[in-house]
């Protein structure tokens, strides 16, 4: 073994956390060549008793050079320096003389009507990232959901449970869904009002499968969400685009085109809009409500954050009010965990749930149940309830500071209006200067910014960017 | 409390296992009224030492009561008598004076092309089920599995794996799969080659909504997976039907097809076809792979039980072979691990793969990328082939006892091939014998069994099931 404790030595005085340090001391050792490819380094218990540091500390930088790839866990082996090393560019498999068939593009041509995304978050080579507003997984009872999963699947119950759940999902999920949903936004509805979805995105792929067909014609904000938008180009819609103003989509405009020839759907984020998190008016709402039942019009109601709202008095969603059963409500619970854990659901009247119902087979035949029981005991003894009080006064004091932030140090170069809830704040940049370039110079530093471009979907140039929190 | 020591006196050398009396005595204690809702039952433990018996059999008389809904478990309160009893037909939510909107349908009408599907098993009230054929989760590494999942979620790194991971699916994942499928099914690929989804349900219904635009043909078998089918209708696509026999789809039929008008897609699994479990033979295997070539066919190879043969020398996917970038090869982890956990990949060539990535952004903006890592590590180390190779043993085992079995007990009434592999076998019912009256009769005594409608898609009346070990 090298002599770590003479080649390591941390400055507690430095600026650089200690566990950096250490990392970047392995680096430096690998890179040098003074550890092999394949040597192995001291447990994490060892190496704190010889550097007499907090073993967490040497977890931390052990964990850091496995993100960054200099070291790989070998089961009954423990740490090895990675057989392949970032600085040489990996090739992970041989290359074969013989070329295989998927070395090739496909002989049959593909038809050309999908659309691209530039959105995509680059993380590999960042230190720091600034995203569109994600939850924090670290405060989540990500734990506590694992554990009772874990209970379940030693119930001798779990086969039955695991073949042949509910079609719609967890029947004990729902309920409690039920209850919370009346809780927390007078939404009045009954189990079989509910669809359990691998997040809100696949309740809306299907609620939109369902009511559109090739050239309708679809009412969406500009700017709009931009994976809604893609949706329904996808099943052949046209976007008929109505401007946002800061209290939310102009229900006028919604007016006059109904009055020209009814849509096939409305969609609308009626709380924190994305991108530009604007909540919409509560006349706007009355008016809009009343479209909605003159018309009939479909409407899908995207509300994947309301229960991130830090105002006193929310405004309630469309689908708590009297709609006639028009309004296809969509949440999350996504953003109550974290973001790999993807659970969502759709509310609507029963003859459109069972059509989903349907949809929903032939897209994933069914949802984790067991995941969804587990969730449902969290519902049942509260904890969801209480975690997601602790976490929307954290992300509320995280609001307040950064809003403060973006003031003091920026405060000519952006401008944003405080957001009434979420997880992120819309930020326009001043016009002189330009995003793309201040994401590749960020970048340079290991700053990672978007260059604002997901967000410019439609013809005018938004130069803003959400600011997670 | 009760003095359940004289009030339970199970006999021990009747047929009915223990745990059932037990069960039984509590739901007579209830329905009778002398354990009322709400009430508190003894714990398992105290049970058992009042009864004299092992705690394990009062766990299984409480899950069983448990799953028929006579007692729930509230936490620090214990196991209590349920509130809501199953034999008052149970209202768990008043019903409002005021008809809430959701009591409507909408008011909006639906297109009516979504298509209908009986296929459905209703477990509740049947006491033994024969299914399609599922795996059995008691011997799956689900532990392991949920195991290595908690292990990750306390990982400093959590927060970015979980937040930022890979458009594709886990990396690691993919990685350990190609040296998987190139090891048991010498398909040559790439991680770049590969998509990961929630079961291969998911890949299918993404390969097809690729491929498929209204009015597209194509192939497909009869009798065919019946969801494979609604997914293709579903995109407007016309099924060309090509019949099967012992020896798998009738090849020579498709080159016909093929000489008179290309079609946009073959759809096909070569192994254990489902529902007639047959295997494509391998002169047909052959001559298709020219076809393919020659014709640049679009073809979906659905692969979902490769893992599950039980003949020494299986016939290899038709992707492992030269096929010019044209074969999308679905596989499903599903069965290897339990229903509810549904891992599925689809390899193709990457010009297709990156046109995968945007559709599945749209359905399903992510898989879960922990338990995606969880799984990587599982392979990594070795288990889940250790785990494939004893259930490999075990369902070749089940196979053989129940084909025994089905020739003495049934041998005038059914006749059926065993099968090179999969989880079922396909048994055809003599035609005096209707299966949709034995499938009534059975559910009389708490025994589900198809009615076979499921498999009767074509114009055919197979009078046939699928019957799972």
């Amino acid at each position: 073994m090298l002599p770590f404790k003479t080649l390591i030595v941390p400055d507690k005085k430095s600026a650089i956390p200690v566990y950096l340090q250490i990392a970047n001391k392995f680096v430096t050792l690998i890179s040098e060549g003074t550890l092999k490819p394949g040597s192995a380094l001291p447990s994490t218990r060892e190496m704190a008793s010889l550097l007499q540091l907090h073993r967490k500390t040497i977890v931390a930088a052990y964990e850091e050079l496995f993100v960054q790839d200099w070291i790989e866990t070998i089961p009954r082996k423990g740490v090895l320096v990675s057989q392949h090393l970032p600085d040489i560019k990996p090739r992970i498999f041989k290359a074969n003389k013989k070329r295989s068939a998927y070395g090739l593009a496909t002989g049959f041509s593909l038809p050309d009507n999908i659309l691209n995304s530039s959105f995509r978050i680059n993380a590999s080579g960042h230190r720091l990232i600034i995203n569109d507003g994600f939850p924090d997984i670290r405060i989540a009872p990500v734990d506590l959901l694992v554990k009772e999963y874990r209970r379940l699947c030693h119930r001798p119950a779990v086969q039955r449970l695991a073949i042949y759940g509910e079609q719609a999902g967890s029947m004990n999920l729902r309920k409690e869904l039920v209850r919370f949903l009346a809780d927390t936004r007078g939404i009045d509805c009954q189990p079989s009002n509910m669809l359990m979805s691998r997040g809100a995105q696949m309740s809306l792929f299907i609620a939109a499968g369902i009511i559109l067909r090739p050239g309708a014609t679809v009412i969406v904000a500009e700017p709009n969400y931009h994976l809604a938008d893609q949706i329904f180009q996808q099943y052949g819609a046209k976007l008929v685009k109505v401007p946002v103003d800061h209290n939310g989509i102009d229900v006028d405009m919604i007016e006059k085109i109904c009055k020209k020839k009814k849509p096939d759907l409305l969609y609308i984020i009626p709380h924190h809009h994305h991108p530009t998190t604007v909540t919409l008016g509560g006349d706007r709402r009355m008016k809009l409500l009343q479209l909605i039942r003159q018309y009939n019009l479909a409407v899908i109601e995207d509300d994947y954050d309301y229960d991130f709202h830090y105002s006193s008095s929310p405004i309630l969603p469309l689908a708590s009010a009297d709609h006639g059963g028009n309004v296809i409500y969509i949440g999350s619970l996504t953003k109550t965990l974290s973001p790999s854990m993807r659970f969502g659901y759709m509310i609507a009247a029963e003859n459109f749930i069972n059509e989903a119902i349907r949809l929903r087979r032939m897209i994933n035949i069914r949802g984790d149940d067991l995941m969804e029981e587990a969730l449902a005991t969290l519902f049942h003894d509260g904890s969801m309830q209480r975690h997601l009080k602790k976490s929307v006064k954290l992300y509320h004091q995280r609001r307040d500071y950064l809003c403060a932030l973006l003031k003091k140090e920026l405060g000519d170069v952006v401008s944003f209006e405080v957001p009434q809830g979420g997880m992120a704040i819309w930020v326009k940049f001043n016009k002189k200067y330009s995003l793309p370039a201040i994401s590749r110079k960020a970048s340079q530093k290991g700053l990672y910014i978007s260059d604002g471009s997901a967000y410019n979907i439609g013809s005018v140039n938004q130069n803003a960017i959400r600011m997670g929190f």
